[in-house]
């Protein structure tokens, strides 16, 4: 530890050893030095507060002396109680995402390492540690080029996006780059419309940017037209391939509506594309942004669940009409992607091999909601529903009749099985981070903590 | 590329070859798909859609009859030209930070790869890739443990800030930090006061999130706590360490006073420890953050210079009064600094090797800005002011009488010489990136560029 919190005057009258013993002692009362931790040696700290040994060894001797610190032969000084504690507050921290792994983890927020590529991402990151040059310097405001170039060509094999480097900006995630895209709109817009549920991380970013969300109700297909028009939102908020707490995506006659609400209007569709090549039982349906021809979509890319969900990596591509101000902007915002990631993730894609990999994705999560579906329709098709969410990689579950879905959750975790709770009565089980061979056991597992029929009956 | 624009409909009337033939023909046009470009072959594309061979044959068939694509013997299809061109506008994109390196750079936004610590933080960082673990998974909302542990106890040491791990978060710099924060103050502050010229970094972000910020002029010593009652401001956002334009650190009597304002009003300080701990020429000044006694300070602190500037890992002391309202929030934000730069960096700070590097640097710094210093004396000396601005890293240089700093630059950088023009008829030279064997001949590529006396009498 560097000392380099001590300040001692040679000009306040005070002993500079008392102004060292005093500064030291309340350190290590206040917890700021723990017990057993090893203070600097006199050498190093005459030298680095340019006093005399004489003075330190005479602030160290008065600690000794009170019982503050302890020497030990051939080893040095070391704090031996402070009489208090760092900190007398419990420690009131956001719980942990993984404590303890249970045996079974359908859990929505990992990948199976079995399936992830890591061998070929590391050495990617490899690779680029080994060029000094781009590790000494600052990022690119808006992506490093050649990551925006490889994006450019992968957005539009895999989603039909269209456009050119200069209109993708990369950001750590999708909230970073809500966090610009909100700056932008700042003060030309009034409230951003969401569908029923919402989606709490964008709400949050705009909310903090102080515009109001709009949640509006939806019908099977999503959003309407209509109930836009009537909420005067001149900007929506979709995520046409994932909706949340409804499994199927906006159909394209659907998206066509909206498009032709936001042409007619002169508003704002942000198209948030979390996991929309993660398709596997039919052809993904392409991007809004390829759709319109105007400059009406920003559409949002990211790579968590195709990738690896410790990569924080996602890209916005801004309309033709957003550019201008974003560019003048631009040098304000420093980049919040790590630039090692961003180049190891361009080389992985122009080399084809998230192309690659996404393709055995697509077989591999093809498999395993296919044997998580029939499982579960043996165990409790009869007394619940089912319903596979393709794009969010998990399927939910609603019993007729059961108790509360976070007593679900802890019945299952008290047979070391871990699911998700969540609204209208639903309980999660994801399958991208299970492995295939545990899914079978897993849910004989949640057979016997959700014991049926009697449960259900008398829930 | 993967072809999952692609979108045929065996219901519509149109034959399915004849659908794709116009669909790549549009790719192609648009420039979506690039001359040189290979196509699937037919086998593949065969398998992805669905479709026969012969559907695909005929596509490609038409293709080359029309021009759009060409078949090479044993290698394939591929496409010719487009007729068009992606985009037709020229690339408008943020001016890349660093285009062509000049040969004596002495630009702020790099350090001397010598004096990086590359070889152990890349070892640090291939550790981590060996944990697949922590790969697979997300991250803490709040940043790592370890890492928030390990920079309890550092920041302590190198800065005297008083915290315990559950008071820190972590994010990719302070930027995204400072979004949090603003998150937590949204709607329960007026505006936020900061010293004249200001900031455009934090600037920007309060602007984002619809916050007023109220520029105050300072004295030699800073924001004045007399100023800031009447302008009814309720936060301040102070850089005590690195004033931008001015280079002493704001002194212990003004940080008191400032202190003491927050505290006799209930306000908050943000303060932005940008180098703080750089300091080479006299010993540090700790923390305003750990002479609060009570719950006024927000505390910012990052490593862009200590560590490598490629590297966006930041952290925010939160006063225990915003704990509740962050933790409560603190799961709809994800983070954003990369998993495995902080585990690294937790690594790197308990095994000391930060405060190693942090004591080199001081040395390196030390040597370079005096080395600097003597020969800009010695060459512009008698024309000019210069002040060295310590934690910043650079010394700026104003000549009585000459041209626009802009165009200081440019005659320099006509001599392979970058120097970057400031406010107030400013040149900054900073010292950190260029080696101290380059500063020597530097200096004299500038006096060959700004021939010196004749140029300040005609300037």
């Amino acid at each position: 530890m560097t000392y380099d919190y001590l300040q001692l005057s040679k000009t306040n009258g005070q002993p500079l050893y008392l102004q060292l013993y005093e500064q030291l002692k309340n350190a290590a009362q206040r917890g700021s030095l723990r017990p057993g931790q090893k203070l600097p040696s006199i050498r190093r700290l005459s030298e680095d507060l340019g006093l005399s040994r004489t003075t330190i060894e005479s602030a160290y001797q008065q600690l000794c002396v009170e019982g503050y610190i302890e020497a030990r032969p051939q080893r040095g000084y070391f704090v031996l109680t402070g009489g208090g504690k760092r900190s007398t507050r419990p420690p009131a921290t956001v719980q942990p995402i993984l404590q303890k792994l249970p045996r079974y983890n359908f859990g929505t927020d990992a990948v199976d390492s079995s399936c992830a590529d890591l061998k070929s991402w590391r050495r990617h990151i490899r690779e680029v540690l080994n060029r000094p040059q781009a590790l000494v310097s600052y990022g690119e405001h808006q992506g490093e080029l050649p990551l925006r170039e490889a994006l450019c060509d992968y957005s539009y094999g895999a989603r039909g996006v269209i456009c050119s480097a200069d209109q993708i900006v990369i950001g750590a995630g999708t909230q970073p780059l809500l966090y610009v895209l909100c700056g932008l709109m700042q003060g030309k817009i009034g409230a951003v419309a969401i569908e029923e549920p919402g989606f709490p991380q964008a709400e949050q970013i705009f909310a903090d940017c102080g515009i109001e969300v709009l949640r509006l109700p939806g019908d099977r297909s999503g959003m309407q037209p209509e109930s836009l028009r009537q909420s005067g939102a001149r900007v929506a908020y979709v995520t046409p391939s994932s909706r949340e707490g409804n499994g199927s995506p906006i159909p394209l006659l659907r998206r066509q509506e909206l498009l032709n609400w936001a042409a007619e209007t002169g508003s704002l569709l942000i198209e948030d594309d979390y996991n929309g090549e993660l398709r596997y039982r039919a052809r993904p349906i392409p991007a809004m942004q390829g759709m319109a021809a105007d400059s009406s979509v920003v559409y949002l890319g990211s790579f968590s669940k195709l990738l690896l969900p410790s990569v924080r990596v996602g890209y916005m591509v801004l309309p033709q009409r957003l550019l201008p101000l974003y560019l003048a902007r631009a040098p304000h915002y420093n980049q919040t992607a790590s630039k090692v990631e961003q180049l190891a993730l361009a080389d992985y894609v122009k080399s084809g091999q998230l192309e690659r990999q996404l393709r055995r994705l697509r077989k591999v999560y093809a498999q395993k909601s296919s044997a998580l579906m029939h499982l579960l329709q043996n165990a409790f098709g009869k007394y619940a529903q089912l319903r596979l969410q393709e794009t969010p990689l998990c399927i939910t579950i609603r019993f007729q009749n059961s108790p509360s879905p976070a007593r679900l959750a802890e019945l299952a975790a008290a047979h070391d099985v871990r699911v998700r709770p969540g609204p209208n009565g639903q309980v999660t089980l994801g399958f991208a981070g299970i492995p295939l061979e545990d899914i079978a056991p897993g849910v004989q597992a949640l057979q016997a903590a959700w014991k049926l029929p009697e449960f259900c009956v008398s829930g």
